[in-house]
C-alpha cells in the first residue's frame, strides 16, 4: 500500500463497533479510507447506510479485487478466524477487534502474516482505546520489560467500583446495577469469571514477552465470591479491590494469572473506575508506566480500529520483536504469590500447601489467612472450587 | 538510513541523561547503534568510558562523516540550538532531550526538518519516559483531540505530594525535603514557578493541536504560595492539589495555561505521586486516555532517547499532522476559568473582573472567593502579583 492511495475497506459486521468505525471514519479529516462493502447476517435490517453497501455474501468482500483491507468485527471467533485467515491468504491486510480469535489462534495468525507477508492489526482487541499493543511493539521495543498488569475488563471494574465506592455492598446488586446501566452482559459469566480479560492477557504476553500462550491455560479466578466481609477487610486497610490480569517475568519465564487483587487506594490502578481499563508496564529503564482509557464502547473501540486502518496507510505492521528476541521462553507456576484466602470453616482449606502464613483471623462466620503459595499448588487445590472460599491476591505495591 | 545499517552516534553531553543513554544502549539487545564520539566541556574528568571516546571539539562530531545521528544532551538551550541546527543542515538526524530549546525554537526547527528533509526526535523533552509525543503523532493522528493536560514537572509534584499526603504542611519544608532527596534543584525557581512545565506544554500544544506557541506567552502561576489554609480547604473537600499544565480546544482556538489545580482524590491525576508525571488526553472518540510514568531521571530519560534512536533505524520521523491539518489556529484568552482565590484582606482583590462569584468565605486571617474569570482579565490583574494572594484552578472533572 502506498501513501497516496485511498484504502478500500470491506467490513464484516455492523453492530456496535462496526457503527463506531463508520462514525469515526465519517467525522475524521485526513484519513484516506472508503467503505466499499459491509457483510452482515441480515441484509433486510434498517441501517444508517444505504442498502447498496450491504451484502450477506462473504465472497463479495473477500474475493473483491477492489477491496484491499478487511475489517473483521463479528462476534463468532471461529467464523472470524475463517474470514481473517482467508483474507490474509488472499494478500489482503486485516484489522480486527476480536480478542478471542486473536488469543485462540495467535500462533497460526502469526505464521499466516509471515508466510503471506501481509499485516494483521488488532489494537482494539486489548483494552480498546488504550494504545497498548502499539506501545509494546514500538516504544518498548528496546526496553527490558519485567511486568505487565492491569484492569482489562470494564464490566467487572464497573461492578467492583460499585462494591468498593458506592453503597452497593452485595455482589448480585452490583451486577444488576451494571447490567441496568449497560456495562455488563445479560450472561455475565465471561466477564465475572475472568475469561474475557484472560484473552487480552494472552495477547499482551505475546507483545510484551514474545510467548504464545493458550488463554485457557492461564490461571483465572473471578469476582463473584467477593463478600461484604472482604470489602470491609479492604476498607480497614485503605485498599480497594480490582480484577487484575498480570504477567511478570523472572529470569526468562513468566508468571501469569487473572485474579481479584487488593490495590492501595492511592495507586494508579485504584483510580481506574467504572468501565475504564488501565495497564501498568514495568521495565528496567522506564520503571513504571501507566496507561488508562475506555476499554469498550462503540466510539473508543471504533477509534482504535480506525487508528489501525490509518497505520496501514503508512505500511505499519507488527514486528513481534519480543518473539524474535526470545525475550522469555515459557510460563512458570513455581513463583510464590501472597494471597488472602477467606472461608467459613477451618476444615475447608488445606494449610499444608502454603509455604508461609503471615496472618490468621477467626470470627463467628468468617475466617481468613494471608499466606504464600505457588500458582501450581493453588491450581491443584480442590478447596478453591468451594463457593464459600474466596481468594484475593495481596501483592506488595 | 536503512534497516540493516548500524547507527553511528555522536553525543553532546555526558551528564545524568548522557550516562543513562550509555547504560540503556549497553544493556539492550536488538538495537543497532554505536557511540562514535562524545563531546564534553572537560575532557580530563574521570569517566566510565575510555578517554578515546571524548572530545571537546564539536566539529569532531558535527563534521564527522562516520556519524549519522547527533544526540544532543547539554543544558544550555542556545548552544544546543546551534548544535542541532548545524547538524540538521548537514543532513544528520538529531535526537534531543532539551525542552527549552525545542519550545523556544519550535518553528525554526520545524522549518529546518522540512528544508533539509532530516528527522529531529525529542520524546524525552516532554515527560521523559512517557511516550506522549509519539502517541499524539501516531495513535491520535485521526482522532479529534479536545484537551491535553497533565503533571509535567516531577519536582513540584514531589513537593505537592509532600504537602498533601505527608506531615509536611509548610511549603519551604516540603521544598527542602525535595531538595534533600534529589527531586528539586538548589535553585528551584524554574520548577516551582511553572516555567519548566510551560516548555513541555508548548511542545504538547504543537503535537496535539498544531499551533506554534511562544512558551513565555503561556500564562503560568506557580506553587510557592500554597498555604496550610489552602491545603486544609482541599482536604475538607476531598481534593488534592497538583500543578497542571492544560491546553483545551474550543472551536478552533486553544486555551492554555499552567496553574495549581484542585483534583478529586480518586482522579487519575491525584494518583500521580512524588516525582512521577501524568498526562490526560481527551478526544471526541477515545474520550479520556491517561498516561503516567517517570518524568525525569537518568534511566527513564535515557530510555526515551534510546527509543528515539531505535525509531530512526526504521526511518521514523514526526509528521506534524495536526499542523498540516490546521487542527487549531490560535490561542484564546476569552474562556472562563473557575478559580479559587485566597487572600488576606478584602481590599486586595478587585472583584469586578470576575464574571460570576459562587462562593465567598471570610475568617480572621484568610478569605477566599470561588469565581469565574477570563484568562485575559486574570493576566491583566495587578493583585495576582501580591504574595498574599494565591490562585488555584478549580475545574469540574
Amino acid at each position: 500500500m502506498t501513501n497516496n492511495k485511498r484504502i478500500k475497506l470491506g467490513i464484516f459486521g455492523f453492530g456496535c463497533v462496526g457503527q463506531g468505525v463508520y462514525h469515526v471514519l465519517n467525522q475524521t479529516k485526513g484519513i484516506k479510507a472508503d467503505i466499499v462493502k459491509i457483510c452482515v447476517k441480515d441484509s433486510k435490517k434498517e441501517r444508517i447506510l444505504d442498502s447498496s453497501f450491504f451484502t450477506t455474501e462473504p465472497a463479495d468482500l473477500l474475493d473483491n479485487p477492489e477491496i484491499d483491507v478487511i475489517v473483521e468485527l463479528i462476534d463468532d471467533a471461529e467464523a472470524a478466524f475463517n474470514i481473517v485467515s482467508y483474507a490474509l491468504k488472499k494478500g489482503k491486510a486485516v484489522v480486527t477487534a476480536n480478542k478471542k480469535m486473536i488469543a485462540d489462534h495467535s500462533e497460526e495468525l502469526y505464521t499466516l502474516q509471515q508466510t503471506y507477508q501481509v499485516p494483521l492489526l488488532y489494537e482494539a482487541a486489548a483494552c480498546a482505546s488504550i494504545p497498548i499493543i502499539r506501545n509494546l511493539e514500538e516504544y518498548y521495543d528496546n526496553d527490558l520489560l519485567t511486568c505487565i498488569e492491569g484492569i482489562l475488563n470494564g464490566s467487572t471494574n464497573y461492578i467492583l467500583t460499585g462494591l468498593t465506592e458506592r453503597t452497593t455492598t452485595d455482589f448480585n446488586t452490583a451486577l444488576r446495577e451494571a447490567q441496568l446501566n449497560g456495562f455488563a452482559e445479560s450472561d455475565p459469566t465471561l466477564d465475572i469469571e475472568g475469561f474475557d480479560p484472560r484473552y487480552k492477557l494472552s495477547i499482551l504476553i505475546l507483545h510484551a514477552f514474545g510467548i504464545f500462550t493458550n488463554p485457557s491455560s492461564l490461571f483465572t479466578f473471578g469476582i463473584s465470591r467477593i463478600s461484604t466481609f472482604d470489602l470491609e477487610f479492604a476498607r480497614q486497610r485503605n485498599l480497594t479491590i480490582r480484577l487484575i490480569a498480570r504477567a511478570k517475568k523472572e529470569n526468562s519465564t513468566v508468571t501469569a494469572f487473572c485474579m481479584p487483587s487488593f490495590i492501595p487506594s492511592n495507586h494508579h490502578l485504584a483510580a481506574v473506575r467504572n468501565e475504564y481499563n488501565g495497564v501498568l508496564v514495568e521495565s528496567l529503564f522506564t520503571e513504571i508506566q501507566f496507561f488508562a482509557g475506555k476499554g469498550a464502547g462503540s466510539n473508543p473501540t471504533g477509534s482504535a480500529v480506525v487508528s489501525d486502518i490509518s497505520a496501514l496507510s503508512y505500511d505499519y505492521r507488527y514486528e513481534y520483536k519480543k518473539l524474535k528476541q526470545k525475550s522469555a521462553t515459557q510460563l512458570n507456576e513455581q513463583s510464590l504469590l501472597n494471597l488472602y484466602i477467606r472461608f467459613d470453616d477451618w476444615s475447608v482449606v488445606d494449610m499444608s500447601v502454603f509455604e508461609t502464613i503471615s496472618e490468621r483471623f477467626s470470627s463467628k462466620k468468617n475466617h481468613y489467612i494471608i499466606g504464600e503459595i505457588t500458582l501450581q499448588n493453588l491450581r491443584k487445590a480442590d478447596w478453591i472450587k468451594n463457593p464459600a472460599v474466596n481468594i484475593i491476591h495481596f501483592p506488595k505495591y
